[in-house]
């Protein structure tokens, strides 16, 4: 079904050489590096049983297997049915969004138990890997998807795997200067993810801006299935965001805690998410688009302050302001960042994790500076801020500047990267489709013959006969 | 696309105001009471560390976090997932099913974290929440997503939250009378929930009959691909029905025995489902109505005695009984309902929730009159029935009657409860629809252009062209 | 909408009688031997205490429960949703991958409770049953599910449910042979459930060879969302398959490594698998079959060594290879398999689980006979082989030819098995469909009106009037 060509140069999206290319490159790369420097770590190890004597354990329970698995497998269905199901909203593009998605999350973690390993889990000259790691990989890729769903449908695999590798590096360059030089807490990543995620994507939208892509907008709406389809995304980000926010907290009260804080915010941000989506709209008809993207708002918002004290009471707090923040961003911001500052962003991830990836930023600074040892214990506030060792001395209102001090730099952090990845991107050898050719899965994917053929078939019997 | 007035009174169903008015006054009352009474509990607050010393725990993973946290993610996979795809089974009210599922369980939840909360975990003045108390507000919620199926595209979104705030507060009651006040087990809830969710939305919906809803005919009904969405809701309530059953028992053999007992019920319940599907039907052919529904129905049955010594072999039987009960409810017991009785269940719930839920009932009332210290050992006996304290003296053929007490006092309070509501709802001021548009998302909901308009246009390439 | 039948002899698919003939027999034959034989382990049995007390353990934490409930529900998901939805691909079979699938698998875990109950957990005259037992019941059926790939679209549910009876049957023989007697490896079934399920089914198709069935092609294809439905499928089974390769392995370091490694062979696999779609094709665009099954081939190959020292390392080369042989498969060899061996394989599980499998039992014998004391430690290595008891004196070496010999048995019991039942339900009695009514959903299930035929409507608005 060829359709006129708007433009003169239709561009070359031909996959053959450089999907295979890039892919195989990049996985031996994966395995030569793994072959130096993975090994399992000591809980994961078959010499685990003379640890448990060395570390006076008990039992097998004790593993941290047993404190994190549960909570890893909800975050990998987050990133892969997740974020990969989400994006499934529109019409013919489908395939590329759980395909995609699949493939840069499928290298990224690889790539990122080594960066994060180097960074975090290194001993001897070996990376050792545990579940821990593979929560940390997950959530890293986490902050790729984000930037996937600004670019979602103007980008080839090739490009979406270059994004992945510089990606995933300068996060983990970031989380490092955060969580060890900055001493920050972000377990859940408002900051680090969603934050980091949400502007570099943002940034590379804008330098891969094409100020022809009206010629793509009958194909950038949904369908009534493929909004279905996306209602799977949503609700399992919805259901196991409480897993995502404590996944790698302290065991006991504090994985505890931060289930219950993101239970509540979410569940607060669901009402005024439907409350701002119908009164938005002149017909006051709920919009999918809304009750998909922001009603995860409070989810993004409690990232940081989730396994701290913030109380259920503070945690619907955050999560009705985000609920309206979110949905007032899809309504009004996101069509002047794309006329005012040319910044085409598909899935408004600037509502979803942009704005709630600040809020949570500053909600975590907040609620550390507000700790006191009262609310805490004195066991507990320690053991909350890992006020140990060279951080013995530092207060509350301390913590908070250098929280405050770690939106910042996830902020610098993604504007640079973003721009340096968005500069590579715009290279014209990476095989991106044309603007009219865009939210198309049939450039990339062989797309199978249509419902709709059938139904012609079905109503000329003759033609359905002949193959 | 406006179709021909069937009635002289097209309903006014503008939500601009209405919804956002009661989401947000909703909210708002939840923030205000949350920060009045709700705190952390202690194995959730950061205070643990102390707590842990006076309980004489030596390790974190005695939080009950790690005991019932895997089965709470998959209890709240079931309420939004489960629940909210079960009803995308109508051809045009996917958005309407899955979102107000959304809404209602959402909002639902707080407020019963309150209500169970003043009832179950108050201590000076405070609730004190954890991991526990957002299971049993899952399961709360669950009753009126139950309820909910019964009045599937017939009442506006106003009217769910209405519906939500009163069925919950009832059945905060109930529960604390069958639990408290009866000292009656039921830790699937086959009476608390199923049973008084069902007869409590059959109530309400024959308050709600509409003599002319022959007009939605068409629309209530399926398409190909909906029955598919609907699959897999079915397929995730029957997968973590197990956790469902399972997840507020006892510690150790409880838990345990009640995941087999339900997995067993579940198993068998599948057989007879399709044997009396094909056999009820003149051409033998299997209807996904029963497939999605009434293989539900042996998890329901096994709600109260799930945790009791019912064996796998009772557990088979039940299941065996309820998979024949449910399909020719569906078949015989529904039409009659809706023609002698007046009551339009949109999803059946009278066979998936309130027979089974009736037999559930039974069953546990059974199982506990004939338990023996022989078959559950003397600290077990003593365990599974908590007869201690002023119950210390109980036994289990009184334990039977009282079991069977909480069956009546749950349909009462249905009858009751639903009666009360349906009269409320029934008030002409909540934006429920025509009679002929019911089924139909466009109400309420923006819904995109169509796949069928797509059709047109491929065969109209001059339109394609034109936007 | 009749069809003229190419075929003189019309074939008789009436199921009212013989569907629920079967359903019920097995379904009474289930309760009877269940009420003489099973009875609760003692984890799961109202005795735990006095057991607590007996074992020495101090918390109710030690019950197995904890160590794998989480893992048993991930695996149930795989082989309810997993397999039925990955088999949703074809454009008219979903409710039968999906209903047939529950439905076998519904029958098949009781029958594997019992088969596998008397070989394992056999104790004076009583089978004892705990969540291993559920977990292996699942795995056994997953290797009925696999082989119901192959047949999928060409069998009535009676030839199912005769098949699942003598494959279980047949699995736990030589999952019997091959654990106890070879004392064998095989934690994640390469072996047990995916060599001998995928050349059982091979084998079974190969007797019911249809060589008319390009009467059906036009059918035995996907369209747009059915491929979608298909990516639920895929992306559960390749979240969840660490959880499958680790659930029964030993606790503690066994289930962390057997994670750890089949994340990393999955994680290799999609890349591979990306690059060989994509280079095959001679338009270069990815082919929706390989991303739905040759990315999950990592996790059947690593099924047997993923509990072992295999390394992060080890399983991404793993992982790269099996991505690269499935998708060769895929684009070569299945079309020669129909044209020269008449093996006719709808869902190409030997591209999935036939030739992965062999390899994940080739790496599993050559890993075992790698094992040395130093890698394990002297404990480790141990446990890690239980070379205990009458095994004491066992080398790795010997293990190895033990493990390659498990290989050889299972094809052996594959070819013999599928023989004998591929005879079985080559009788004419079973009412399977005509050549031309493969792959079709109609002839076993009320299917709604169409989408289509509501296009339809909309274009001829006269006919949408009358009912």
């Amino acid at each position: 079904m060829e359709r006129p060509r708007h433009q003169g140069m239709a561009k070359n999206t031909y996959m053959r050489w450089r999907l295979p290319l890039i892919c195989l490159l990049w996985e031996v790369a994966m395995i030569i590096l793994f072959g130096v420097f993975v090994h399992f770590g000591p809980e994961a190890d078959a010499h685990w049983e003379e640890e448990k004597h060395q570390m006076n354990l008990t039992s097998d329970i004790e593993n941290d297997f047993y404190f994190r698995y549960p909570s890893f497998q909800d975050v990998h269905v987050m990133i892969f049915v997740g974020f990969g199901f989400l994006m499934t909203f529109l019409k013919r593009y489908g395939f590329g969004a759980v395909g995609f998605n699949f493939l840069l999350a499928a290298f990224g973690i690889q790539w990122a138990l080594l960066m994060q390993g180097w960074f975090h889990s290194f001993q001897n000259g070996k990376i050792l890997i545990g579940v821990e790691n593979l929560i940390n990989a997950d959530f890293c890729v986490g902050s790729v998807c984000i930037a996937f769903g600004a670019i979602l449908g103007k980008t080839s695999p090739v490009q979406l795997l270059i994004m992945t590798l510089f990606q995933v590096t300068l996060f983990a360059v970031n989380e490092y200067i955060l969580l060890n030089l900055l001493h920050v807490k972000d377990a859940g990543g408002s900051m680090t993810i969603h934050t980091f995620g949400a502007y570099f994507g943002l940034t590379v939208t804008r330098f891969l801006y094409r100020p022809n892509l009206e010629q793509s907008k009958d194909k950038e709406g949904s369908v009534y299935h493929s909004d279905l389809f996306a209602m799977i995304g949503t609700l399992y980000l919805w259901m196991y965001w409480p897993s995502f926010n404590s996944a790698i907290s302290e065991h006991g009260d504090a994985q505890h805690r931060a289930a219950i804080n993101t239970y509540c915010s979410l569940a607060a941000c669901v009402l005024t998410t439907m409350a701002f989506s119908s009164m938005l709209q002149k017909k006051g008809k709920l919009d999918m688009v809304h009750i998909q993207n922001a009603t995860l708002a409070g989810g993004v918002a409690v990232g940081t302050s989730a396994e701290m004290m913030l109380t259920p009471y503070g945690s619907l707090i955050v999560g009705f302001i985000c609920g309206i923040v979110s949905t007032v961003g899809y309504v009004y911001l996101t069509p002047i960042l794309e006329s005012k500052l040319h910044i085409q962003d598909t899935c408004g991830i600037h509502n979803l994790h942009g704005m709630p990836g600040l809020i949570g930023g500053i909600v975590g600074a907040i609620t550390a500076a507000a700790a006191t040892e009262e609310v805490y214990g004195k066991e507990g506030f320690i053991k909350a801020f890992d006020f140990t060792g060279s951080y013995k001395t530092r207060t509350p209102s301390i913590q908070g500047g250098f929280q405050a001090a770690g939106i910042v730099v996830s902020l610098l952090m993604a504007f640079a990267g973003g721009t340096l990845v968005g500069a590579i991107l715009k290279l014209p050898i990476w095989g991106d489709a044309a603007d009219e050719n865009c939210f198309e899965d049939d450039i990339y994917w062989e797309v199978p013959e249509d419902e709709e053929s059938d139904v012609y078939h079905m109503h000329n019997p003759d033609k359905a006969a002949s193959p």
